[in-house]
This record gives C-alpha cells, sequence and structure tokens, in this order.
C-alpha cells in the first residue's frame, strides 16, 4: 500500500459545504488520513467539528497560525493542508502554511486580488513547496478526453470556446435570509471583488483555458448585480479573444432559474467540435466535420488512456463530481509522494491545477471588472 | 371554404431553397394557390421552374417588373406576391409590386441597408398594402406559448435573454466550390454587409424581440470571418442591454461543426425561465423559480389558446419547420381576406411579422456591425 | 409538372382527425387534387363538410356505393380514394371501390377481422388495381435509413427487436365523456377486437417488420383491459420470435401517463445496434459494437439514398409526422402514374406499405388475442 | 465521530471489479475500517493485495474459514464482513460468519439456488445476526424519492411496471477471450443457472419491487443464449403480472450494443408516471396524468426526507453509482451500531435490502428459468 498522506484541514466545520467535499474526495482512493485541523475560527465549534470528524483533539486547532507551527513541529506532522475557508482567508492560510513549508491545496479562487495572487506565487517559489488549487472540474475524465482531442488536433485550429456556468440559487436575496454560503459568497471583503464572477465564472474560465490550451488574450465584459442592495455582480457576460485568433463567450449567471450547476462547454476547431456538461459528466459529444457526431462516454469506447486512467466503474455506471474532485486529489497524493521522494514540485504537477492556473483565475476576474468598469471596453491579458 | 388567396412568387426557381418551403407552407392548409411566378433572372430556367410548378405559361414572366404590372392589370391578378430572392433583390422587387398596389409577402432579412429598410418603410405606407417579412420561427406553436408567458408573466421581471442560432456548412470555404447558397450569402452585394449575421443571427435576435418584447437597446459586438478571403462574418458574438435593465448575449456562427441549425433561446426573469430548441420543437421547458422544472408539450397539457391555435395533429406527433412557416402563411391568409374586406392592413397584422419586425433586424444588422467596426463600442439602437 | 393525381375521399368528415392529416399528406408536394368525397355517414355533415374542402356539391356523396359508382362513371373520376373511417368500414369501402376499378389508399388497420382481410387481398389481386394501406411511420425518412442500414449488414445479424408504442390519453375512462375518438376505438364494433393493439400495437408491430426485414414467427402475449367497462384492450404485451432465431417484445399501450405518441424501436444485431424514436424523428442512434455511438440526423452526413430521397429541407429543420405521412402519399402518387401509364401494381409498390403489410398486421392482431386468451401460449404465425 | 465499522472482506482481490467498489463505499462517508480479509482463493494473490489495501498481514487470511474464525476469536475481531465473491460462494461463505456470529453484507444474487436461499434465511434467523443484501441501486437517492411517491399515493394505483437492464458487453464470446469477469459470469457452476438472470436481471426485478411495493405474482419467460456454446442465457425476456392486478416487463440483455448499463423503470398509476434511468440518476421524470412533466433532480426542489438525507453535493452537481452504493453501506454502518447498542437486526433495517429480498430474486430467478423450459408457461411465485 502506498503510504498515506497526512491531511490538513484548515475551514470546513460544521455548516460550511465545500469542506466535506474535500474530505470525501481525499478518501474515496484511501490516499489520505485527515489528523489535524483549524476547522472554524469560532474556537467550540472547531473542536466539534474535529470530535465529529475523529480529529485528536490535540491536533484540533483554534488558529491556522498554531496549527502551522505545532505541525511543523511534529515528527508526524502533517504532509499536506487543504484550504476550504471563504475566499479572503485563502491567503493568509497559504502564507502561513508555506512559510513551515508545508504543501497547500487550496480552494479557488486563489486570493481575493491580484496583488495577493502575485504575492503568493512568490511565497510558493521561495518555500519549494508543492502548491495546487483545486479547479476540480478539470478532474473529470471526459474534460481530460477533451483535452487531449484539442491537443492531439481531432478539432483542427480552435476557432471557438463557448463556456457557460449557471445557477439560480441568488434569484432572490438569498443573503438577507441568514443563508451562510450566500452571505459570504455576496460580500466583498470576503469573496473578494467578483461575486459570481468569482465564485463560479473562474471555474468556466478554467475550463475554457485547461481543454482549449489556449490564454484568453483580450476580455470585453458586462457584469451586473440584478438584485438591488446586492454589493457582488450576480451575472457575467464576456466576450473573449484567445491565442491564435480564436474569440469565445463567457457566461456565467447566479439568477437563471432552472440552472443548478449547469457547467457547459463547447470547442470548436476548423475540423470538429466537442461539447461538454458537467451536470452529465459521463458523455462527450465529438463531431467532426462532416460526419455524424459521436458519443464518447467515461469508461467507454475509443478514449485517451489519460480519461482511462481516473475510472473506477465500467461505463454506464455514472462517476459524479465526488469523483473527479478525487482524481484531483489522488494525482496530488501521488505527487506529494514524488515530492518527498526528491522531486521538485514543478516536476510533479502534470495536469495537477497549479499556481499559474490560480494567478490566471485572478488574471481573469481582474480584467473582466476593469473592462466592465470601463463599459466593456477591450481589456487585454495574459492568461 | 374560404376563399383561396392568389399568390405569385419572385425568385425560387430550380436550385433554390426557400421558395420550395414558401411553396410548401402556403399549400399546408390549403388556403392559397400559386398563379404566377417570375421564378428566375435565367428566362430559360423561369420557364421551366413555372411549367414544373403548374404555373401557366402566360403567367410566367421574365422580369419582376413585367410581372407586377401585369398581374396588377389582370382581373384574376395575384392577391400577394411572395419574394424569394437574394437578399439584395427584397427591396426592389418589393418595391415594385407594392407600387402596383399588391401585398408582399418577403423573406428577411428586410433589405440589404437600413436605408432601403427605412425607405421600404415609407412605400409600405404610402401604397396602403398588406406587408409582411416571414420571420417563420416566430409560428412555431411553442414560441407562441413561450411569448404568452413572458406577457402574463409567469417569468417575472425578464432579467437575461440568452440566444444562439448556430451551423456548420461554412466550416470550408463552401463558396468556392460551387455552391450557390453559399456563393450569394457570402457575397456582400447580394447578402448585404452581414453574412452570418444577416442570414441568421436576424433570426436570433428576431425570435428574442419576439418571445421578450423587449427592445435591444445597445449591443456590443465582435464579428469575426475565420476563413481566409471570406469576404462577410462568419460568426457572431453579441452582448446586449434591452429595455427594462434586461442584459443578453447573441452568439450566432457558420463555423461550428456539429450544429446544423442550431436556433436556441432561454429567457429568465425573476420567477422563472424558459428554454427552448428549434431542433426539437415540440417541447419547451419551464422552470418556476423554487420548483422542479415542467416539460410544456406541442398540444399537451397547460397551453395557452394562442399555442393551442396553431396545430394540426395531436400531442407527441412531431409537427417541425413547416408547419411553424405554414403557420405564418395561413395567418397571412387570414389578415389578406380581411384586407380585402376593408380592414385596414394595420389592424390585421396581430402577431404577423410585419415591416416593423423587419426593420428593427436592419437596425440590429446596421448596429452590430457599427460596433464590430468600433472594437466593440456599445452602440445604441431602438430596435 | 406531373400530372395531378384525382383524389376521392371516403370518411374525414368534421369532427374526424385523421382525414385531415390524410388530406395534408397530400398536399404537401403537391402531387393530388381531392375533388370527391362521402365524408361522413350523416348526409348534412358530408356536405358541410365537402363544401369547407372546396369539394363540388355534385361531387359530395351521401354514401360510398353511389360515389363508387358515379366516379367510375365520369371521365374525369377519381384516380383514386383515401378511406379514413373507422376501422369496420375499411374492409366495405376499400371492396366497393376496388370493385369499380379505382385505386385504394386504405389507412390501417387493414379490416377488423383476418377473415375479411383475407377476402380483401382476393377482391385486390381480382381486380388488378392499386392498394395501399398508410402505415405511416414507414414513411419517415430515418425510419428508411434504418431499414437500410439492417439490409446492408451493418448490425449484423438481428437478435433483437424491441418496440414500443405508448400513449396515455385512455388513462381515464374517455369513452364515457362524449370523445368520440375514444368512443369509436374502444368499441369493438367499429374498432374490431383489438383496442390498443388495432390502433397503435399494429404500428409498433409494423415498424418492427419494415426496418428489421423479418417475420414474426410466434407470439406469446398478456393483452389487460385496466378501465372497469372497457370493452377492448387498452395495454398489450407481447414477446416474440422472428425469423432467424430473432427474438423481441413489443408493448403497447395507452394508460401510461406522460407518453404522448412514444413509438420507439430498438434493433440490435451481432455488430451494432439502432434507436430510433417517433417524438423526434430526425434523430438515429447508430452504435457500432465496440465503438462510440453515432447519432445520424435526417439530411445529415452519412445517410443513404434512400433516407435523402425524403427530404424537403435541410438538416436541423425539423421534419415530422405530416412530412413522414407525406412521403408515403408522394410515393403513392408516383406508383399511381406509373400503373397509369402500364406498370402492375405489384411493380411499383417499392417501400410502399401493401397489402401484404396489411395482412400481416391482421394476423399479428388475431395471433396475439389468441395467444392473451389462452393465458400467453405461443401462438404461431407468419407475419 | 461515530464509532467505526471493523469490516473485513471476502473476495476481491487483484483483477476482482466488485470488490473495489464495496470498499470506496464503504468509505466515502467514513463509517468503516477494514481490516481484515480473505482475498483471493489464491494464497499469494490474496497477500498482496491484502498488502496493498493496508490489511495487515495477520489478518490476511487465505480461507475465509479460518478467517471467520480467527476473527470472531479476536476481542478486536470484525463487526461484519463484506462477502464479494463470485456467485457460488455467496452461501458458503455468509453460512462460516453467521455461524460465528459475525454480521454480513452480501453481493447478489443472493446464492446460486433458492434451496440455498432458504436454508441461509434459516441461518440467518438462527444467527440472530445483522445480514444485508447489496442490491445497490435502491440507494440512490431519487430511487428512494420514486418510491415515496408510489407509497404517498402519487401515482394513484400501480397498473404497469417496465424495467429493463441492457449491457451490451457479451455481444460477443468474451468468455474464450481470457476475461475473467466474462468466464465466471457465463460459467453455470460459479454464477448459478441464471446468466444475464443472475447477474443483472436480478437487480432489475429488485429495482421494480422495491420501487413499485408490489410482489410479483406470476412470469411468463422466454431466455435466449444467443451466442453458440454459451452456458447461460445472455438475453431475458419476462411478462410479469404483479399484486394487485399491476402487469408488467422486464427485458434484460447482455447483447445490446451500445448499452453499457443502461437499468431503466418506468411505472404508471392511474394518477400518473414516473420515469428513472440509471445512466443519468440525477432526474426523475414525474407525470401527473393531465399535466406537463416534472423533472425532479437530485437535491433540487420538492422531495421527500428520505431523498433529501442520502445526499452530500448539491442539486446539479452529478452524484453517482458509487454515492448510490455509498448510502446503502451508510445505512448498513447506522444499523449495526443500533444492534451493538441492542437493536434487533430486524428492526433496523429500514429500507436496506435484507435477505427477503436476496430470497424474492431467487424466487424470481427460478420462476423466469422454470418458466423459460416450459416454453413460456405463467409460473407463480410469491416474490
Amino acid at each position: 500500500m502506498s503510504k498515506k498522506i497526512r491531511l490538513g484541514m484548515v475551514g470546513g466545520g460544521e455548516g460550511a459545504f465545500i469542506g466535506a467535499v474535500h474530505r470525501i474526495a481525499s478518501r474515496i482512493d484511501d490516499r489520505y488520513e485527515l489528523i489535524a485541523g483549524a476547522l472554524s475560527s469560532d474556537p467550540e465549534r472547531a473542536a466539534r467539528s474535529a470530535e465529529n470528524l475523529g480529529i485528536h483533539s490535540s491536533r484540533s486547532y483554534s488558529t491556522f497560525t498554531e496549527m502551522a507551527i505545532a505541525e511543523k513541529q511534529r515528527e508526524d506532522g502533517i504532509d499536506a493542508v487543504s484550504i476550504v475557508t471563504p475566499n479572503h482567508m485563502h491567503f493568509p492560510v497559504a502564507k502561513a502554511f508555506l512559510e513551515q513549508g508545508i504543501a497547500v491545496i487550496s480552494d479557488k479562487p486563489l486570493t481575493v486580488s491580484l496583488e495577493e495572487a502575485l504575492e503568493l506565487e512568490e511565497i510558493v517559489k521561495e518555500s519549494g513547496c508543492f502548491f495546487a488549487v483545486t479547479h476540480n472540474y478539470t478532474g473529470y475524465p471526459l474534460v481530460r478526453q477533451a483535452k487531449h482531442m484539442v491537443e492531439t488536433g481531432e478539432l483542427g485550429n480552435i476557432r471557438l470556446v463557448q463556456v457557460e456556468y449557471v445557477q439560480d440559487w441568488l434569484t432572490v436575496k438569498e443573503e438577507d435570509g441568514g443563508n451562510k454560503q450566500a452571505e459570504w459568497r455576496t460580500d466583498p471583503t470576503r469573496s473578494g471583488p467578483g461575486g459570481c464572477l468569482g465564485d463560479i465564472g473562474t471555474h468556466a474560465f478554467n475550463l475554457a483555458r485547461f481543454i482549449s490550451g489556449l490564454k484568453v488574450e483580450e476580455v470585453s465584459a458586462d457584469l451586473t448585480s440584478f438584485l438591488p442592495g446586492r454589493q457582488v455582480d450576480d451575472n457575467v457576460h464576456v466576450m473573449m479573444r484567445l491565442e491564435g485568433q480564436a474569440k469565445g463567450m463567457l457566461w456565467s449567471s447566479q439568477v437563471a432559474p432552472g440552472n443548478e450547476n449547469n457547467l457547459k462547454i463547447r470547442i470548436y476547431g476548423d475540423k470538429g467540435g466537442l461539447e461538454w456538461h458537467q451536470e452529465n459528466p459521463n458523455k462527450l459529444i465529438f463531431s467532426p466535420f462532416g460526419e455524424p457526431s459521436r458519443t464518447l462516454t467515461r469508461a467507454g469506447h475509443g478514449l485517451s488512456d489519460e480519461a482511462n486512467r481516473l475510472i473506477r466503474t465500467p461505463a454506464g455506471h455514472p462517476e459524479g463530481y465526488l469523483e473527479g474532485f478525487a482524481n484531483i486529489y489522488t494525482d496530488i497524493a501521488d505527487a506529494l509522494l514524488e515530492c518527498q521522494a526528491g522531486a521538485s514540485p514543478e516536476s510533479v504537477m502534470k495536469l495537477i491545477p497549479d499556481i499559474e492556473a490560480g494567478i490566471s483565475g485572478m488574471k481573469f476576474i481582474n480584467s473582466v471588472i476593469s473592462s466592465s468598469q470601463e463599459n466593456g471596453k477591450w481589456v487585454k491579458l495574459d492568461a
């Protein structure tokens, strides 16, 4: 059996959402043991949460700073920490652990400002530590397949990238009704200046970037906040110009009734097109120009090694969000072991979303906001 | 039996596409007889086409001017003419018939320039004639249902209009290979300055306008011509601002492999959302916020009178493009009879696409081109 | 222009359903003129219906016998008659016209008993007349494509045929509430002994027979009438054994809420499978064993000549039930012209559903009822 | 934190499929620790597999008998054993552990004969032990929702149950090519007399039984083995008569190209219908008679407490096969804790599939085989 990764967690206590997802993702392939945590800024909740998760009280910390220092000093200290706090805490927590030489697995977006993101990049470099950001949608096997098909030229030269991530839960003023998730996500001091943009728009951007392999060079954007008094955008309209003369559109919204987590991407080149939906992620439609469309299925016929590497069950047995997330975690476990065996962090990233991916996301947020503030002026970026 | 409408046709001879569609649409409900035509600018082809269509040789004309004059003079002259030529001929043909007092049913786009369109509007007014433009997608029963639901407030205040019309046939340089349809559609002297924009982008715009009931107030656009040497756009990216603070996006393309006639609209208000696809037009998804989505079906349960008026077969027996087109033609037949009985053309239009719809389309084309030429600057319009 | 077929109609007056469908189907390609009729057994309704349809009063008949004789004697008498009455009238009407040497286009099922059907076969043979039965679902282009793929071996040896035709409108006792369609369809004296079985089960059977090219050799059936007092079956369960060791199941029901006209067929051989749904008939899923499934589309890439022959609009513009029905009518028009030019009726049938198809349907009904009456005993047939 | 269940496993070593699934299912909610195993009948493979799974060598056993005895004697012995062997080993292994008073979680089918199954039932009763059989499809939240809707009368009286489970992997003679999964599944000495019937037909039966709440009273069946030399059925056709005058059909096949794990159920009552597909399990279509169909989604609006209890992620984030399986395991963990606290096994089963479910499956297999051997004669059962 491979050595298990000793994992700590910051955030993710009672009432949180994404922390539980990270924990399940880390368990699915049995590569981690969760042994330490600063699960909440509320000490009582932190302790109670730790107990419920089977974390020994001696390793349940009141603050992340304390945890970073204490874990560093232990012989059996954690190998890595998962950061699953609201956005504004990503940076300070990551900094604290990196400075102790502890590997970091951070939720997205990377930080709440590009400045912080670039500073974090420096800290990562100086630390020599492994750092990953959980752009989890890249962990779906058929997303890997799509990327592979673009790379191997099955679509020809890419011309168009149409991506959207649409929800409906903020159609009403959810943040006024005691919904904690809504509260911090619509509070710019905790979520950063982008609302919908930072929360799910970055996922859409990252997915487009990952599959197409193309940087976005310019954006023209129109951000809206439809609900009176809402402090952040809840709808994102972006036109994009990408490397190699490609064009694209990105739509992200949290006010479109009937959409749950409707993340969808379509990519077209001069030889073919691809279409993938997160809500039914076990299908990938491939349309070679001039031929009937083909439905590729997870674990089905005609897939690449990379797509086939990431499955646990036969074709037709749906794998979903948690398994895609687990693929990221499991690849990180392999990477961490390689680092412990002496490999450089850079050399083990392969397709794991890295700090560059995180910074690209922050540049995207920044540029979209700038463009929207300047009434849609095309703003250049390198992301 | 209602008196049949005596119909003439300009364009639509051998090798044409849309002429045959108009003829089938006029026949489905048996309300027209096609008795005269100037079917081609090539006299031999015109004659041969007329013979094949059962038009008597005495009423097969070499030129539309000749036809307009001759038909006017006959006691049994045509009641209306269908114009199914390439775009640049819409204006002169319409003018010729209107000046003879003959009703006009014109294909879209209205003309090849806004100037012509406005001039045509004057001519229509002066003539006192009936004038319709065949924005046929508005004839689908579930499109009528969608419009009805917006009007009766089932979606609440409209916030978002996302529309797309996507094809793939111009992924390669089809116009260089002898494809007549591709040739004129990519030739700005015959199609007007908009390529994909005028050909199918206007349909998308018109559909959004029709269902939402909202004018577009501003557009920011990015037009592309992906194929080297192609003289018109083949991809259209537009951000829209609509009446009442609504926002939208329009994507139209003819270079997206795997898309045939993928016209799709999604509309969202503060109380619910709607989704409709032309390629499977017998379904309309309605998502009241906070409840499960419902699938409305053509001729199925819970539809408005207007949607139910336009059906010929029971639910589950698919009706398609030709029946939607026929709905427009049949409503026009009713309207023409009312005019003949003394009603004013304005009073009989109801939901028939009129010259205002045509002019709106031209304004949209114009503004999108202006915006794109000014690198996406927001351009105001009243359409 | 081809000579138009002079058409008469028996049945199809006010309040009827299928008559209007036949009329539209005959008009779509402009190959017929409807000039005579005995549209209702109620003389007033017959006359009024004729007037509404533009049939001259001199050719609106009170009885079909009178019509057959009178039309025979006219120089400009009808070329063919469409029979669109309730089932029990199919036989006597067909007989009357065939005996006058007039071609017959009959709705299905052929008759209300196998005895009648076999007698009709004799009459047809003796008459030397053209005779077709409108198993209209065989007119869909992608149904032709499916048949072609079976014939050319793309599925290999056929092993399985799974077919179903499911509706929901008789979930309640519709026939007690004044619904004329429900009344005669649940009245064995008018519909024949099969209820759902004769009404739509025969369509499912015919479709399976048409595409697979395989006769059904044995059936084991369980018929049910779920509504108390209903005189005919409203649910049909059949296991089938077909030629060449193939097996199959047929399910037909009129009491399955949520199903409108859900006719669906799946066929599997040792090399591949096919799936087609009537409610979205512009798609055909082809699954070659060991490869990704492909979605063939009407008028799209990779279709046979026969499938391509039957289209009017480009791919992505949905054609539906009426166009499929029109394909049958248009092929019949061609066939009738060939007959008039001296060809034998047998030589012109090609893929037009003929009396053999009708008799097969009757044998199927008969055998299914026998099997069900004998508690599911396997009953042999040659259909 | 709840006490973790100490789990052992028999079967599931290298090269096996379902063992890994059970392990992931047990890990997802972190309620088990796998600490003992007899993972293979090949001692070397057993040891190697144990090491890979982190099972201490002292608790990796060569035989299940040895394991049952040894674990019984340990103070820290396992609380339960998961049996994931080929079918013929289910009985002896279960017997061995039950006789030591150890709880059993067995894969399906229960045994390879009804005699064994009934004997096992006695053993379970005598042992007083907890016993579950992993009919995992009942763990999907929307399957629970469907059951709930049937129970609360939303469908009215059930009339029809149409279920199918279709695959394609045995379209060719896979068992001759070294595929271990195919080898034992087509070998009646290891899989039992039912091939496809026992492997997946029982899942379809169980799902129908679970959701409808109705026993099957009679079956008429036609089993086929399409491949020459194949020793078990690879296609299953069954007509069913259920409690309360309901009827149904079950189709199961492993030779239908294009089908991966196409388990699908449709249930109809006099007030509405339901439809659910395993391959996209996050949707449930509900069609109240006379109203538009509604799409219920996992974690979406309008679900029962039972369906909502079984989710980990928000609506629109697909959960799949492994999460459904995990729901069974997690409920079993709760049940085992209750037993350890003194509750009787019977009192804690709730919706966990129990030995009765397993015996029903065996009765179904038996009766279907009997019916098929008697050429489709209706065979009574009480299952």
